[in-house]
Formats: structure tokens, sequence, C-alpha cells
């Protein structure tokens, strides 16, 4: 069961200007569902985007990472219920047939779309499928579409995922609203499977790439559900310079700093949605370190936490077996590490200092946080002044479930 | 259930000359089992070690390292159902006072004594309970009691782990008999909770302890059950120098190599043992890397496939769900890897290559060696002449079970 999100209506997504969305069933995996969107962009539209790391990457991402560069963007397109992953040079040849379709349809140019796919690794993408289902999702293209969009992108996801937000600037008002998709294999490196965020702030092209950057690093690289890296994680941040305020070129300048905050607030919104949606999560567990000596040693101890099985089931079990914390602070890669200066606390229980457990830790004070389906591992490292902070979730017999029968 | 190891006949271990060992039920946790165990070694006897990097490592691994710095070594004591560890100061009165009354009753010092603990973490150590049963373990000492001291240190542990082999030096008889424990919290670095290899071989000092270090490297250092190492991990290795053969003093001697070899052999069945009987454990699945530019990145890519847990579901459900492997491959962490040079066999079938599925694989072959109990996943990385070997288990209902219910 997803960890506290509540129904998402229609109507709490407002549209972005410059930008209308359409989804069909096509049929890819299996029929009656909707599988196939499409997203078209008004010309001038910014696009920006960071994609995995995983060598083993996507075709779709192989091509969309290309079409970035080689040209403006017109039109997205995302499959679900394939991943084009692992398929060598016919799922390349597979993703550029789909946006030269998509591009007669519309009349641009193939280079012009993006191709996205998630689902089954490993398997021919079904690209006649793809290619007859685009007239329907191109017929059904709107502005008020997104929380249609959230549900056609979805796979193991059992709520669909969005986020509006609007923010004052330059004395207008400027609307952010996106949409993401994940539920496992989340341990994204750059960016999770399939986020997109719509503004129609007026943002340069340099700026718009400075900032998806960061705001990846503020929310979907700091999540894992079970630390696994996708092959076909991306996160796309369209700016259709819709809203009449001065063109952001600077980086330093106070709207750009408005423009980022908000837009890594929908993303980090979108993200821990999808750790809340973690397959067999029952608790929403954020992880914060504070005190270290540089962001990377402060990561390394939040993944630690965040990825060891056994934190994880004790989590499920709401056992407060936090010695097993303990364990993976010290097993997390800091050579030079003095266990004696760490402190960590349980939301506000103060668990273990010294090496040990805490002189005034009783182990009610631990059941009563872990009894809860929100908790916060607190672990001050007393080594600098760097911080960082991981969602991630608990891992449950269902993850097991969900995960023994993916495909069948 | 433990995946193929048949049950361990008493009669099976051979008793090696200066060494005696002794049990005893001390009710540390649990009343009415044996928890405890003593080990009394001859005058003479060598003892090298390597011990966890954690860096919370347990207050008996920080006395048993200083101990074993500062005299010679004439016993050992164990205790399971508490490890000791995240216990601050404490702890390390307990464990040295723990080796002060066994010192007593055998007419040593304490630092002729090392200490092992394994258990809950983050406990104080019942240290009266184990001074109160440490007459009886002595009591108990002798030298064909191998069997029980192997189930003496077992925790959540299904099955004793134990081997006996002889190898022929310098026209010598040599006889190595070993046991161990571990079954969850099982990526050992340098060593697993609690391996004990035992000989009779003439040896000095310093080529103990190289030979424990490179047999570490290629028995538990190259296992992993849920990735999460263990802040007791200790591998020990005893040489009593009763064989009568001539002193071993060199490393490039062929006795050397001989004993080396028989060592590693012990340690690794140790090792797969403990995988075998890996927490809920349906399968033992081997990864051998080929053909890599060098040995860290023969491992890098090795344990990226033995600890996704999307890898480890899918041979849970024996569903050849296979491009969670390449997807496993593609985040191990090689920047420069070039996907399209990879194969991927399954035993005997090969899965993928050129980026993609092989010509030539059909499912029905991928079924047919995931229904098995025990598989060899073999990636070829062809980028150099270095190789390595992990071995692991599949995830399962159960081992969330165990571990959501380890402490009640």
């Amino acid at each position: 069961m997803p960890v506290n999100i509540f129904p998402l209506l229609p109507g709490h997504l407002l549209p972005v200007e410059g930008i209308t969305l359409g989804i069909a069933e096509a049929g890819i995996k299996k029929p009656n569902r909707k599988d196939l969107l499409v997203m078209l962009l008004d010309e001038g539209t910014q696009v920006a985007g960071v994609f995995t790391q995983n060598r083993f990457c996507a075709a779709p991402v192989i091509v969309a990472k290309q079409h970035l560069m080689q040209s403006s963007t017109r039109a997205l397109v995302v499959n679900t219920g394939n991943a084009n992953a692992g398929t060598g040079e016919t799922g390349i040849q597979h993703a550029v047939a789909t946006c030269a379709e998509l591009a007669r349809l519309v009349g641009c140019t193939a280079q012009q779309v993006l191709p996205f796919s998630t689902g089954v690794i490993m398997e021919p993408l079904p690209v006649d499928r793809i290619v007859a289902g685009l007239p329907a999702a191109v017929a059904n293209c709107k502005t008020d579409n997104w929380f249609g969009a959230a549900q056609a992108i979805m796979t193991t996801d059992i709520v669909p995922k969005a986020a509006s937000r609007q923010v004052q600037i330059d004395g207008k008002t400027v609307t952010i609203t996106g949409i993401a998709k994940g539920s496992g294999m989340i341990r994204p490196n750059m960016a999770t499977m399939l986020g997109y965020v719509a503004t129609d702030a007026v943002i340069s092209h340099d700026s718009l790439q400075a900032l998806v950057r960061s705001a990846a690093d503020r929310s979907f690289n700091r999540i894992t559900v079970d630390g696994d890296t996708s092959t076909n994680d991306a996160f796309i941040v369209l700016a259709t310079g819709k809203a009449g305020h001065r063109e952001i070129t600077r980086q330093d300048s106070a709207e750009y700093g408005l423009l980022q905050a908000a837009v890594t607030t929908v993303a980090a919104d979108l993200a821990k949605m999808i750790v809340r949606d973690g397959e067999g999560a029952t608790k929403f567990i954020t992880v914060q370190v504070d005190a270290g000596k540089d962001a990377d040693e402060c990561v390394k101890v939040a993944y630690a936490i965040a990825h060891s099985p056994l934190v994880k089931t004790a989590f499920f079990a709401s056992d407060p077996n936090l010695g097993r914390i303990l364990a993976a602070i010290g097993y997390a890669g800091i050579d030079d590490l003095d266990v004696s200066g760490i402190q960590l606390y349980l939301d506000d229980v103060l668990v273990a200092e010294q090496g040990g457990r805490a002189l005034n830790y009783c182990e009610e004070d631990g059941q009563r946080v872990m009894n809860q389906s929100e908790i916060t591992v607190h672990v001050v490292l007393n080594r600098g002044s760097a911080s960082t902070t991981v969602w991630t979730c608990d891992f449950s017999y269902d993850y097991v479930k969900i995960n023994a029968s993916y495909r069948s």
C-alpha cells in the first residue's frame, strides 16, 4: 500500500500554456489500458534533461540525448509496457521509427521528437502497435490532460504521481506542473525513470540545463527503493516561455533562484511520491545526515542506511533493532570515521552516542517512533558542515511478491 | 530451506592435534541452548586473523586485534546471542572481563585469550552469565568436539557449518578442520562473522598471516547474502605445528602453496555453506565474471549482480527476467564499459551479446536453467584477463520474514 499519498484530483493540476498532452491505448503489453502518451510543445519551448548513468542505457535514452543535441524539441512520446532496453541496434531503429512517425503526424522532423520507454527489459519493442496508436494519442491532445498523462505512464505504480505549483516572478504568475512514474528499480543516478516538469517560465537553455541538474540532485537523485539504477531514467524540464516575464539568463539572478526553488519543490514532491509508492512500501523513511566533512560522505552514509535490507526489514517489522543502522553507518566506506563522535536519532529520540546506546535511550521511545508510518533517521557525524537528505521506504513481503511475479 | 547442504556427521570432522574445544549453555539470550564455546590451544600454536572493516566494529573485535598483537594466543572464547557491538566503552570492559576470567581458569594471561561475539547489536553483553558458564565450557574441552563447536556458534543458521581436509606436506599428513557461522548480515569485508580454521601444519607467523588474507579473499570475502557487512566478522586460522614437517617460512615455497590451497578450499567450502544457508535462500547462485581489465572491475560487476534485489527476486521466482542482470552490469560503476562487447550466459545458455538478446536465445532455455537450485551467471566482459567469482543466494519471502522478526 502506498504510504500517505492521497488521491490526486484531476482539478489539482494546472495546465501549462504551450503544452498539450494526448493519451491512447496501444496494447503494448496488455489490452485495455492507456499505455501511450504524446506531449506537443509550442515552438520556442526550451527543453533540458538528465538521463540514467546506467551503461546499459535504453535505446530511447540514446536517441533522446542525440535528438536533444541536434534540434529544438516539439514533441515527446512515452510508452509503457516495454523499456526498449538491452535491445541492441534494433532497439535504436525502433525508437527512431517511433519519432519519425510522430513527426510525420504533427509536422516536424524526427529529430524534434524525444522518445521514452518504460517496462520490461530485453524484449523487442512492439513498434507497429505504437505507430498504430499514435494518431489516437495526437487526436486526444489538450492542455488539461496532465492527470491522464500521469496515469498513462504508470507500470507497477499503484497511484499516479503529479504536482502543481505557482510562483511570482518579475510580477508574473509562473506555473509549474510535473508528472512522474516509478516504484521499483529505483535508485536514480541523474534522474528517475520518467519525470517531466513543465513550466511557462521564460528561461535560456543554458540556465534551464543548470536548473534541471540542480533540481535532480535535490529530488530524484536522492531517493531509493531497492538500489537498482534503471536503464531508462530520464528527468525532463520543459519551459514554454509563455509567462511573459523577462527571460532568465543568469544563474545568480533572484528570478533564477525563485524558479529553481519552485521546480525543485515539484520535483522533490514527485520523487517522494515515487518512494511512497515504492514496491511493497508500508513506511516512508527520511534519512538525514548532517555535519559531514563533505556531501560525498553524507551521501555514502545515507545510502548505506537506505539500502540495507536489514534496516529496511526492521522498519517493516516496526522493530527498534537500531544496531543495524549503526552497522550500516560503519560499513558506509568512510575510512577515518570515529564512531564515538556520532549521534543517531530516530525522529526526536537520541538512540546512540559515544559508540553505543545513549544513556537515556529506552526501548519504549524507539518503539513509539518505529510504529509510525513516517520516520526520520537522523545521523550527526560531527566532522564538518555538509548535509544530505535521502528518501526511501521499508522492505516488505510484498516487494518480493511484486518482483517475483512482475512479468507474469 | 538451506540449498543442498547435506547433514554433517560428527565423524566427518577430523581433530587437529594441539586443540581442544568445549561448549556450554550460558543462557545468554535463550535458555537450553549451547551458546558458549571455548577453544584451548597448545603452546606454540600460531594464530592469524582478519577482521571486519566495519567502522562500528564490535568490542570483541577491537580487543581480539589488540591481544593478537600483544601476546601469543592460548585460548579463544565465543558467545552467541549478543554481538557486544555498538556498546561503547562498557562493551570493551565486558570483552576484557571475559578474557580475564577464562585466563584465570586455564592459567594464562588475559592477553592470551581472544574474545568473539555474535548476535544482536547495541544491547549490553550479559557478561555475568558468560563468566558463570565458562567453567562448564572448560571442563567440556576435548579434541573431538568440532561438531558441537559448529553447533554452539549458530544464530539464525539452520545448519552447522564445518569441513575437514588432509594434505601431504613434506611427507607428513597435515589436517585442516574449520567451522563457521553466518546466514544474514553477510557481505564480509575481510572475513565473515566467525570462521575458524585449524591445522596442525608447521608455519611461521608471517607466512600464516599472508595465508589467512589470501584464503579470505578467495572465500569469505567473495560471498554475500544481503550486502550488509557485519560489525563482528572475523576469520581466524590456527596452526598448532604438530604435524612434524619442516616449518613453512616462505610464501614462494611449494609447501606454502599446498597448505594455502588446502586452507582456501576449506574456507571456501565454509563460505559457500553460509550462502547455502543464507536467510530464506532457495537457490545457490555463482556469479563468475571473466575477461575484465582488472580484478576490481570484475568484483564490481559480480557484486552489482549479487546484490540486486531485482535479480535476486527473479531467481526466487525462477523467472528468466534476465534484462535485470544487464541493468545491474550497467550500473556496476565501470565508466567506459562498452555494453555491445559483453556476453551474458546462464550456465551454458548464451543470453545476451552485442547489447541485446542473443540471436539463438529462447525463453525455454532460460527457463530450464532458472528452474535449477544451483545456477551460474557468467559474464564475459571482453576487456582483459582478470576474473572473479562471487557466491550468493536468492531473495525470498522468508528473508523478509526472518529479518522482520529476528529479535522477537
